[in-house]
């Protein structure tokens, strides 16, 4: 059998909603034929081969046993499950091919069953997102939107969907389509002008025609770069770790965020039993929250005595110091939390003197504000100039606040601080389009590289020619964004990262 | 806003496919008014609510923004996805209501969005179990059909899914009718008789009208009593456990067991780091393996020293004992392994003496046979009788077998061995239908109580105003099965068990 790839037109098949039990589970098929070679395994196979695209046909999914009935001659069929199969007719489908969606139960072994049911009677088990592929390919959606549809699956957080549901309506698509036609335009008119003697018209670069298209461009293609750190922290995420001295109130830091946000996605069992990290939603940025109460290291808390007098780690603190280094290199935000009613104190201000001198913000909390009122003026006791490192993060660059994890005083005002450092350097976003992978911003940076020295060019009066090619390496590379423009090897590495029934 | 009960009619929703990232997910909707309902917030309402039943609309969900645009004085729109909706129209739809179910994308955010737009549309969480509940009220399904329904989401082997199927087909609806007909029957005429004078018509309980229907229907109820315990072993599984003293190779038998069942259903991490559990398919039994590897137990290999000297155990190896004794009263099953290459030492002797005198079955494994073979006759050396307690287990009922973990001899003839083991004692299935709840073989029970004593008293010559009562109970227990005759409470207390969605 010849090995399956992205193009060819054999029906697929794949379980397109989670593997587990639950009431029901939805597999997916595509491909001209489909329908029929289902009919086979189909307990009403004229029906289903007869009905309209769009319509939703009751029956079971079977299987022929071994053996013919004596008796009737007759095959004797195996009910495998009881089963909705809404039919699809070509051009009517998201793939664009004729196909059918089955509703089946929910359990492994149904589930099992009749995939290979699907199989046995001649369905291929899809390659990862070979159904968008397909969709693509017909037609049906451009690359931006074959993007946002994964970026959909993958959102965390409502704010995350809503920017991935804009570009699957595509308005991405429809923004570059404007900024295409617009530098195909300048491309026309520069080409026209290049079949002309130049001193005949009395034109050079400087004369660039079309040079205000190229400017507006530009700067549409810029507004659009500056949009992905923003795009890519509600797709992506960031690793928040919360520090400070044992029992200063991490685990209830940690506790009031999970409690404070309705929306928690999922628990994430950290990989060890040293710390515990969930996913909370902080006004829609996905963060993912570490607690390391269980971690024994020496940013946490002052290192055992052994190690301080020379005397060797043993090698699970070795390894804890390690993990705790990594994790904090990861960091995008620390959360490091005083106990108020003991003030600072030299270990804090040993802890803070090193996490001051790590890229990651900060957030000074002094916690437990309800029993013990923090000082009136906070900064300069929290970050005294001369214990800080050489070059240290400005102290009033540093918010700090007063918190209370148990009455939740200050949470609000927390998560406002957590949101303004992550989103600090980014750009506030107006209501334009986004984009939605780091495939599409080096396409928009690779088009801003060309068109910055199709200006750079025109400006020092060189000729329409050496421009030209500069101009069209622009209009492939928001080709490229599309689909418009792209290779079997583009198509196949993108499409191959999607899920499996994509 | 009243507390939801089964049995309103207010239009429910629920996730039916399992929580987590997928290319698709499947909201199921019901009640009457529900499609009206859900045109309040899908791109295309009319188009929505003129659909024909069984039919497919494309569109978005959408949910109207806070605000009304000033320029056009329309309402504002968010997009929330992209979806397909299934349009049921009464009474052909699962639960017998109008219903739709909406075919999104597979993403947490998506689902959650999606789902509380619905929600904030009207629509009620709906309480596990409760579209089966309506398809059981509006006569879409009876008992046997809807537990079958849960069944079918639970099989964990195709055995066992094959069970399910065949009572979702109505095979045991049918059967418990067949009997039930008869029964009643039975009573029709007893009742009858009652009208009259006894000594009028010459009749007493010996002459008992439609005695034979009554002992042809207790055969068959016996007959389906006695094959729960096959069913159920199908269902629920039975737990093995591998035992044997360290290094016989217990790890290598249970990775060849996973190896060689080629369709494992889940991995189950076990609740501590001690030991490891997994679920295999062995000729269709769920069984779950547990390797015990890394308990420290007095059934697993010798006590350390300062335990068999009285000198006490330290709390980790109590608590160690204590979950292998667990576990070992909990086996259904206790594979042993003896190390060929060092035959049965004074250890293994201690352990099986232990197991022997345990209810569980035993089966013996003399591993490494491909480097060191049995010897001629396992059994004797295997299990000196002097060596076994009081009423040890006789020798002749413990099946032995040489096996090499490594070259896989013997793992067939084990397997083979297990499936014994498990079902000895359990009448072999013909290709009658067998029970699918313990809730119906309690009432096959009441049942098949009933008949006897309605038999008994016959034989001596009872009244049959003594009869009919018991008759009547009869007949109400196959009710219950069915459905035919229940509660507000037994319902509520079958279908709360269902999970949601279904």
């Amino acid at each position: 059998m010849p090995k399956p790839f992205y193009g060819d037109e054999s029906p697929i098949v794949a379980l397109a909603t989670p593997p587990g039990e639950s009431a029901l589970a939805l597999i997916r098929s595509s491909g001209p034929g489909s329908v029929a070679l289902l009919s086979r395994v189909f307990s009403r196979p004229a029906t289903l081969r007869k009905a309209a695209g769009n319509s939703v046909v009751y029956g079971w999914i079977r299987r022929p046993r071994d053996a013919v009935s004596r008796k009737t001659g007759t095959r004797a069929w195996e009910l495998i499950d009881e089963v909705l199969v809404s039919v699809y007719r070509a051009p009517r489908s998201y793939t664009g091919e004729e196909g059918a969606d089955i509703t089946c139960h929910g359990g492994t072994a149904t589930v099992r069953a009749v995939l290979e049911t699907l199989e046995a009677a001649g369905f291929r088990e899809s390659l990862p997102g070979e159904f968008s592929f397909r969709a693509f390919m017909n037609g049906k959606l451009d690359l931006t939107r074959s993007e946002s549809v994964m970026e959909l699956v993958r959102a965390k957080t409502g704010a995350a969907r809503e920017r991935a549901a804009d570009r699957l309506a595509g308005r991405l698509q429809g923004d570059i389509a404007v900024m295409n036609r617009r530098l195909v335009e300048a491309l026309a008119e520069t080409e026209l002008h290049l079949d002309y003697d130049e001193e005949e018209l009395g034109l050079s670069g400087e004369g660039l025609p079309g040079r205000e298209l190229v400017e507006d461009t530009l700067q549409c293609l810029r507004n659009l770069a500056g949009s992905w750190p923003g795009e890519r922290l509600y797709q992506e995420g960031a690793l928040a770790v919360i520090a400070g001295r044992p029992n200063a109130g991490k685990s209830s830091l940690f506790n009031a965020l999970l409690g404070e946000d309705r929306s928690i996605v999922t628990a994430v069992p950290g990989t060890t039993r040293d710390w515990i990290e969930a996913l909370v939603n902080i006004r829609g940025i996905p963060l993912r929250l570490v607690d390391t109460a269980g971690l024994r290291e020496d940013l946490q808390g002052p290192p055992p005595s052994a190690a301080e007098e020379g005397g060797g780690l043993d090698r699970a603190e070795e390894i804890g110091i390690q993990r705790s280094r990594e994790l904090l290199d990861r960091a995008d935000l620390v959360l490091y939390v005083i106990d108020g009613t003991q003030g600072l104190r030299d270990e804090d201000k040993a802890l803070l003197r090193t996490h001051a001198a790590l890229p990651h913000p900060l957030i000074l909390l002094w916690n437990k504000a309800d029993i013990a009122p923090p000082p009136e003026s906070l900064l300069p006791e929290f970050l005294p100039p001369e214990s800080l490192p050489p070059e240290p993060l400005p102290p009033e660059q540093v918010p700090s606040l007063p918190l209370s994890a148990t009455t939740g005083e200050g949470l609000e005002q927390l998560c406002g601080a957590i949101e303004t450092a992550l989103k600090g350097g980014i750009p506030r976003r107006g209501s334009e389009t986004g984009l939605g992978s780091r495939r599409q911003k080096e396409l928009v940076d690779r088009a801003c590289t060309a068109l910055e020295e199709v200006l750079s060019l025109a400006g020092r009066g060189e000729p329409l020619d050496l421009l030209a090619p500069l101009l069209r390496e622009a209009v492939n590379a928001l080709g490229e964004i599309t689909g418009e423009v792209s290779t079997a090897d583009i198509l196949e590495a993108i499409f191959s990262k999607f899920c499996v029934g994509k």
